[in-house]
C-alpha cells in the first residue's frame, strides 16, 4: 500500500507477512477458547483483515483490499489451518510469534496512514486510521470471543507504538520528506519500541485516583 | 436480490420471509435475555438486516437495502411485536423455526453472493461475502446479548451449508451456467444440508489437540 | 449538520458540546472498568463519534465526519483527559452529565435524520438513522466493555426520546414545516421527554409473559 515508495514486491511480501502473524495471534485464541474448526479460520480473519476493512470502509475504498487482493484472504485461512493441525508447536514458539507481531504492528499503522492520506484525509485523520489499522483486528477479535479487548485493558501500550509510527509518517509527510527510508525508520522504531515495552514491561497508567481506586469498583 | 433469476415478485417474497425468521430469532433471543422491548426491536433489526447491510457496505451499496427498502426495515418489528405479545407460543415451534431458519440461511447465502459478484467482485471474494450475509446477523446479534457467537463456538455446522452453497453459486457463474434452476439448486442444497446437520447432529471438529484440550483451558 | 437551520457556528458549538458530554459518559465508564489511559481515549472516542460514523458510512458519506472535521476528533481527548485527571470530581457532578447526555441525545437524533434525509434517503429510514446517531455510541462502547449494552437491557426509554424527537422531524420534512423553529421544538421535546423518563423512572416493559418470566431464565 505504500505506492511508489518500496517496490511492489516488497510491499505486497510485507503486507502478507503483517497478515499471516496477525491471524496466527488470532486463531491461538481461538484455540484457547475451544473454538471450533469454523472459529478458528473466523477470528484468524477478522485478526488480520478487520483493522484494514475498517480504515478502508471509512476511506470509502470500496471493495476492500481484504476482498479485491485474493491473496489477503488466502493467507488468514493458511495461518488458521497451521493453528488448526499444529497450535501446541505453535504456541512454543510465542516469544517468536510477539516479535512477528510487533513487526505487523510497525507496518500496519505506516501503510494505513499512508493509505488514509493518499484518500484525501487529513494528517490527524490519516494517523488515527494507521493506528486503528493496526490495532483494529485485534480489537474486533477480543469483542467476538467475548473478552474485554486486550488493548483497552492491559496496560501493556500495545498502542503507543503504533501511535508514535503513525505520527512519524504524518510529520514525514507534512514536511515532504516521505520516501523508502523515512518509512522504514517509522516502521522500525515501531518495531523496537514494541519490542522494548515487552522486555521491561512498560505499563500505561491508570486514571489518577484521588481516593482509592478500589473504591470505584464495587 | 437474484436480478433476472427469478421474477421480482418472487424475489421480494423469499426475501422478506428469509428476514421474518431471522427477526424471530433474535427476538426470542432478547426474551430469553431479559431484554425490554427496545431491546427486542433492536435485536431483531440487528439479526435479520446485519448480514446484508455488512456486504452492503462492503462492496459499496449505499445506502444498504437495509434502508432504501422500507419493507426490510418493517418486517422484523412485525416479527419483533409477534414475539413480544406470544413468546412463549413462538417458543414452543421452536422446530418450525429452526426449518425455516435453515431456508434463509440458504437464501441469504446465495442472493448475498450473487449480489457482490453483480457490484464487480471476484468469485472467492463474493462467496466469502454471501457466507458473510447469511451468518453475519446472526453473529451481531450474539455480540450485542454479550455472548460468544454460537457460530464460533458451537460446533453445530451453522456455517457449513452456507459456504457449500455459495461456493456452489461461485461456480456455477464461473462455468456461466447461473440460472433461476441452478440458483434454486444451491438453495436447496445449503437448506438440505443444513436441516441434515441439526437432524444427525454433525459436530465440527475441534483444533487437533497433540495434549489434552482441558490443558489449553484453565 | 442542520444545514441552513441555525447559523454555522451556532451549529457547530451545539455539535461539540453533544460530542463532549457523550466522550464524557465513555471515558467515565472506562475508569469504573479500570481501563487504561488508552482505553480511556478510546472509549470516549468511540462513544463521541460512533453513532455518527455508523450514519456516514450507510449513507456514504465518507470520510466521516469523525475523521473530516478535526475538532470533532479533538474533543473527545480533550473530555478523556478531563476524566483522567479529575475523574472522582467528574463522577460527583454524575447528574449534571445526565443532564447534558439529553440534551447531546436530543441533538444528535435531530442533526442524524436530517443529515440522512439530506442524503437521499427516505423519512422512515432517516428517523432510524437519526435513533442510530443518538444511540449508536453508547452501544459501541458496551460491547467494547464487554457489557450488555445498556440500551437494551435497564428499561430506561433511552431510546424512546430519541424515536419521537426523529420522528417529529420526519414528520416536519413531509408536511415540509422543517425551519430552525420546528427543529428547535424536536430537540427540546426529545431532551425534556428524557429528563422526565429520568426523573419519574419510567420502565420500558418486558414481554409479555404468559408464564412466569422467571421460567424463562434459568
Amino acid at each position: 500500500m505504500l505506492h511508489d515508495l518500496f517496490p511492489p514486491g516488497v510491499q505486497h511480501a510485507l503486507d502478507l507477512a503483517g497478515i499471516f502473524v496477525f491471524a496466527l495471534a488470532g486463531a491461538l485464541l481461538a484455540v484457547r477458547k475451544n473454538f471450533d474448526v469454523f472459529g478458528i479460520a473466523v477470528l484468524a480473519l477478522v485478526t488480520a483483515l478487520g483493522g484494514g476493512l475498517f480504515r478502508d470502509l471509512c476511506i470509502g475504498a470500496v471493495p476492500p483490499a481484504a476482498f479485491s487482493e485474493l491473496s489477503f484472504f488466502v493467507t488468514p485461512l493458511l495461518a488458521a489451518a497451521l493453528v488448526f493441525f499444529l497450535h501446541p508447536e505453535v504456541q512454543r514458539i510465542n516469544r517468536a510469534i510477539n516479535v512477528c507481531d510487533a513487526a505487523g504492528l510497525g507496518l500496519f499503522c505506516v501503510s494505513g496512514t499512508t493509505k488514509a492520506y493518499e484518500y484525501g484525509l487529513g494528517l490527524t485523520s490519516s494517523a488515527a486510521l494507521g493506528v486503528a489499522t493496526a490495532v483494529g483486528g485485534g480489537v474486533l477479535r477480543d469483542v467476538l470471543a467475548n473478552e474485554v479487548p486486550s488493548l483497552l485493558r492491559d496496560r501493556e501500550m500495545y498502542a503507543v507504538p503504533a501511535v508514535v509510527g503513525a505520527s512519524m509518517i504524518a510529520l514525514f509527510i507534512s514536511f515532504e520528506v516521505l520516501n523508502a527510508l523515512t518509512t522504514a525508520l517509522a516502521i522500525v522504531t515501531t518495531f523496537v519500541l514494541r519490542i522494548l515495552a515487552m522486555q521491561f514491561h512498560w505499563r500505561a497508567p491508570l486514571a489518577w485516583n484521588r481516593r482509592s481506586s478500589v473504591a470505584e469498583e464495587p
